[in-house]
């Protein structure tokens, strides 16, 4: 932010004497697409809410923001809202730099996105509810962006060296990766895939074992609790899916944990198996060998993530492998879990549809300002109305592309 | 392209060491978005066709191509699509990396947009094509981003002082700008706003007399004749509009120039009289004072571009109008006209909606290989699996960015 390689500016000199045509002056830089919308997510009310990456990326790039608090944690959200405001009043900034709206309706929500006024639109939460805004989105006389994050199973591979050689210690990293925050993480490890094996075996006898003595932790809210009950019942009660394991029966509110497998044909042929449940919820696709562990990595929607475990011996099928992961995610881990997002330069929190309704984006790290900016090129204008950031003595001394070739300030 | 910028690495290296918790190493690169549909311009058989812009691009980018041809040349898609089969093969590339397809129905590019296959649309032609493949896109079971570019009448704002100092070399620029090709550039000056007094009569004069001098030109195709005639006479019929010239009679095909004037507070009241014509006309947009010319500005759609004519002692007015106009469009030109768009690092064609459906992008110049990339992130991932772009030993020598900091290769 404070280097200013945002603004990537560029500068193509004139070319007066060129033939057989001149070259004009041409200068670009990038500036803000105008006022964003915000949807807090229900699962993060500080760093995906009010205050959160969506906020924080449009502001630094220029953008007023309208926020939509979620009606989960209305307090949260007015605390955070107060202090924001305070803020840009002790900064000099203009009053309409930062608004929140409450309120529980989806048709505050709509409005919000209809509104003439707005130029792009960040939104953290369900498939249906992203999927709402993008249609309003697309349906305004001027449609605008919707960078909406939706749903996600992160995929985990488990490939079969490393399960022959740490099958357990997966076991143990992949309970606590599920369970944590009752599993209310967008990045949660929702499907594991593996090939059937000595070594799957053990994986599945320990990681039943830890789930099973999980305790039930209470979620968010009641409407995600029942979405949870919902989804679990389902994938329960679905005839090609076996249970292995259900953590400590939950009280009010509380998410019971629990763990599925399902053959890998039966996965591919049931779309349904495939949905999130947002919750401490995974599902094992077991394998008959490589060919269907590659068949089922084809037939995967859009995610967040997608995880390989992998040793040495692996590397051959990983190289099969990473081609159509690399296609189907925006961050591909290697022995690690996906809960974790790192908020630095080479994060990538997006990726294809339905886990973000736009691919080319990132809504956490340095690179989620790009979401919010659009170029403009000045040509031949006079130095003196020249945008400080391409002007020719260069007051902010920023790097700059100059005929196709990088300049560092001097 | 060479240079390999457009991959954007970035790393933040692990750090197993921090507190509370360990930082993974994390390596950022841009990879091809995927398959994509590229719809050819009428207008630009060469440079914005079968081998056009977005063509160039998205190969660029590493997306494989489906070009649309467009039914106004046939023979010179094929030609050209014949030739870029033939290089394909003598690359040793793939052959489906390129495809033509020809046919003159809806239902034919309808059909490509809904392919699952397809990624992104780059599209260039009218407001209707446009719109109709944004929403082809937008209803599939997996959205994809569409690069539209559509309409614009690329406002020319004449100050006045460059108007008392030279309205008659204005008009002359202005004539010839606008009548070039019959007008049939998506950057023809197709409105024109100034001030009323003595400037402006002796440039209106000088405009009429020009205009009313041009010859007929013959326009690329019947159908683009037939909506030119419908535009100029929907504007010649308004009750508000006064014809200035027309050009001379027009036969079979050709399209005879016009330009037409309305006041300013007309111009504000009647939504349909900023459509584009497609073609060699144009509207002077009379104001009353410096606050009618700033109402006009914020009135405006989106554009591809915008114009001031200026000399020193207009730069106050400029000033007022700079922020108005980047708002509205992705070039800002001064002393110039929007016709020639040069090919190179700091050129913007592109713009608010309509002028494209994504502001975020250009369509011309080497920026524009971005519409056709996503960012992935590789968490953790042994050196040997990694892509060459983030490798430890930087085989292709790239520029990075290392925890935030541009690192040059060695």
């Amino acid at each position: 932010m404070r280097s200013g390689e945002f603004i990537e500016p560029r500068i193509d000199p004139a070319m007066p004497e060129r033939k057989p045509l001149p070259r004009p002056d041409l200068r670009l830089r990038h500036v803000a697409i105008g006022p964003v919308a915000v949807f807090g997510a229900s699962n993060f009310p500080l760093a995906f809410s009010v205050a959160g990456g969506d906020t924080a990326s449009a502001l630094a790039a220029g953008c007023p923001v309208v926020v939509k608090g979620h009606p989960a944690h209305p307090g949260t959200s007015e605390l955070v809202g107060r202090a924001i405001v305070a803020a840009v009043a002790a900064a000099g900034l203009p009053e309409g730099v930062f608004s929140l709206l409450s309120g529980p309706s989806n048709e505050l929500g709509g409005a919000l996105v209809a509104d003439p006024r707005i130029a792009a639109v960040g939104f953290t939460g369900s498939r249906g509810g992203g999927l709402a805004l993008m249609r309003i989105a697309a349906g305004r006389p001027v449609p605008i962006p919707v960078y909406a994050e939706m749903s996600a199973i992160n995929p985990v591979f488990l490939l079969p060296a490393a399960l022959a050689n740490r099958a357990e210690t997966i076991a143990t990293g992949f309970a606590g990766s599920l369970t944590m925050g009752a599993g209310q993480f967008c990045t949660n490890p929702g499907l594991i895939v593996a090939i059937d094996g000595e070594g799957l075996d053990r994986f599945l006898a320990a990681a039943a074992t830890a789930v099973g003595a999980a305790p039930a932790a209470t979620m968010l809210t009641p409407g995600i609790r029942d979405a949870y009950d919902r989804g679990t019942s389902a994938l329960g009660n679905a005839g090609s899916v076996e249970t292995l394991a259900r953590g400590a029966e939950a009280t009010a509110n509380a998410c019971q944990p629990a763990l599925f497998a399902v053959d890998a044909a039966d996965f591919i042929a049931d779309d349904a198996l495939g949905n999130e449940v947002f919750g401490a919820s995974s599902l094992v696709v077991r394998c008959r060998d490589v060919a269907e562990m590659l068949a089922v990595a084809a037939d995967l929607e859009g995610q967040l993530t997608a995880t390989l475990h992998l040793d040495a011996g692996d590397h051959d099928l990983a190289r099969q492998l990473l081609p159509v992961l690399e296609d189907k995610a925006g961050r591909i881990l290697a022995n690690g879990w996906p809960t974790g997002v790192e908020v630095c330069h080479a994060m990538v929190h997006g990726g294809p549809f339905p886990a973000t309704s736009d691919p080319r984006s990132t809504s956490v790290g340095t690179l989620a300002i790009r979401r919010y900016l659009r170029p403009v090129c000045y040509q031949d204008l006079p130095a003196e109305l020249l945008p400080d950031a391409v002007k020719p003595d260069n007051p902010y001394r920023l790097a700059r592309l100059v005929d196709g070739v990088r300049q560092e300030a001097e």
